[in-house]
């Protein structure tokens, strides 16, 4: 179905209005940035430790990077060429007094002080998974890897869907080894994810997707992307009924990650990789959507499985 | 006691290598940014709900804000004046394909790509309780509030000190109200901050401090909120016994943010502001440097303490 552009933006302002009047968004003055209230991080959390719960079995490793990346690791990526518009690049005052005073003259003029800062050697994390494969380069180990991450991850999308934030928490579960190690994680996250959704009752439809790659050129990645079955999302009406949010995603990277920082299995090959992410905001806002703004009032299965 | 630098260096490089051989901290080749382990983080959360739980009578509000902060805000604060060289600024890319193009020939010819991208709206939060202030302008209700908020911070410090990260976890109570409110409120903390710290088997000091004011007039202001009393510090040996680190500050602003962002009492008076901050992953390093690399030989009472 196609919604005309004033149609969404009603629905997206209408969906923000109720959640700021609830007190569960904050508003903060840049669109996608809110703080979230007592109530909403209880519900967050709560499906957080759902997913850690149910996917104990799976004996994943923990790690935590926080949201920020090695710029020369960014770098090996293709995120510039692919998505440059959603790119955080974090910069900072390096200079001296002399210049620091120049810097102040120019934000008094009115002066783009900006270009004064130089860039760190960070950037934000573009996705949760990021930070890993750097520090995975070498050789698996037998049977590869299964690991369990989650951090704060930056888009450069300012927006008022409520579902589209800039500065977001993602749980991933990235899987390293042969391609059939990585397909299959994958391939089981695909029913876990719909199963650990359908427990805080949320019913999802499983659909084929694609990255949002920039430009003309990114038309054609998206339809190879798409071609290939590489993505699958789990979407569900939020803001609006007629277009669903993708509130978790099942990616197959081939040997992308592998070939760019040299991860290798334990028999010699370039090492493919498979994630799955739930983006925990959206995840939340839907469960907001389904089961209204009051979590006292929620489906009695739906609060023991969140432990509400 | 004045330590050489040498000595100094060699202490932080020894922790940190101990840290990482240990799987604890995993590098990402950048100083101050590390992965963590699933060890590493089971501590710190627990550290974090120790400090929830026996804080709870408080009936703090809960708020948390993404670890970004409204440039317009950070503009409202002095941070650019007296701590430049800490800023994190977000830029990115807002061109069009044929940019696009000029931005990735910059890069492969090896040129400052950098330069090309623009300033979002946003900057890295230098502080878990800046992004609050804004959110409070105008009249606060009957007796002020009291709200925890724990957020990552950006700290462009890049050090090999383990305890000086560039990002990491704060976990902030602020009061906002009458002078007295503040500073009774930073005054319970000073003995509710030991408490909670003790409770983890961690022996603090409480000492009179300063914050790092960038230059020569930086130097003064230090002098002057080391006069004031403004700033107290927890601190207790991590990387090296000689050079106690800080993982806990109580902190009285005056009326500093009630004045910047227009925040008033319910009599009509500029607000004052007191915070205490836990730094989540100093008090984590503490605890494995005084109990030791294996939380499963610590203390049982700690043990306990931190649900461990």
């Amino acid at each position: 179905m196609c919604l005309s552009h004033e149609v969404l933006t009603a629905a997206y302002q209408g969906f923000l209005d109720q959640l700021t009047d609830a007190g569960l968004l904050i508003p903060s003055g840049v669109p996608g940035v809110y703080g979230h209230s007592g109530v909403f991080e209880r519900v967050l959390e709560g499906f957080d430790q759902s997913i850690t719960r149910r996917s104990a079995h799976l004996n994943a490793e923990v790690i935590r990077f926080p949201g920020v990346l090695n710029r020369q690791h960014y770098l090996k990526t293709s995120h510039i060429e692919s998505f440059p518009d959603l790119m955080g690049s974090i910069h900072s005052f390096t200079g001296n007094e002399r210049d620091h005073l120049g810097l102040l003259q120019k934000r008094a003029d009115g002066e783009d002080w900006t270009q004064d800062l130089k860039p760190t050697q960070l950037m934000l994390t573009p996705a949760t998974c990021y930070p890993l494969y750097p520090t995975a380069t070498g050789t698996l180990r037998e049977g590869g890897r299964t690991v369990d991450l989650r951090s704060f991850v930056f888009r450069h999308e300012p927006s008022i869907d409520p579902c589209r934030m800039q500065m977001f928490r993602m749980h991933e579960a990235v899987r390293l080894g042969s391609p059939e190690q990585a397909l299959a994680h994958r391939g089981l996250w695909m029913e876990l994810g719909k199963e650990i959704l359908n427990a805080a009752g949320l019913n999802v439809e499983c659909v084929v997707a694609n990255d949002p790659f920039f430009g003309r050129g990114g038309r054609v990645m998206a339809v190879s992307q798409k071609e290939q079955s590489l993505k699958f999302e789990m979407v569900i009406p939020v803001a609006t009924a007629e277009k669903p949010t993708a509130i978790m995603s099942c990616n197959y990277h081939l040997d992308y990650f592998g070939k760019a920082f040299g991860i290798h299995t334990a028999d010699g090959q370039v090492a493919h990789s498979a994630c799955m992410g739930f983006g925990l905001e959206r995840v939340t806002l839907a469960l907001f959507k389904t089961h209204g703004f009051h979590p006292d009032r929620w489906p009695a299965d739906v609060k023991h499985e969140l432990g509400l």
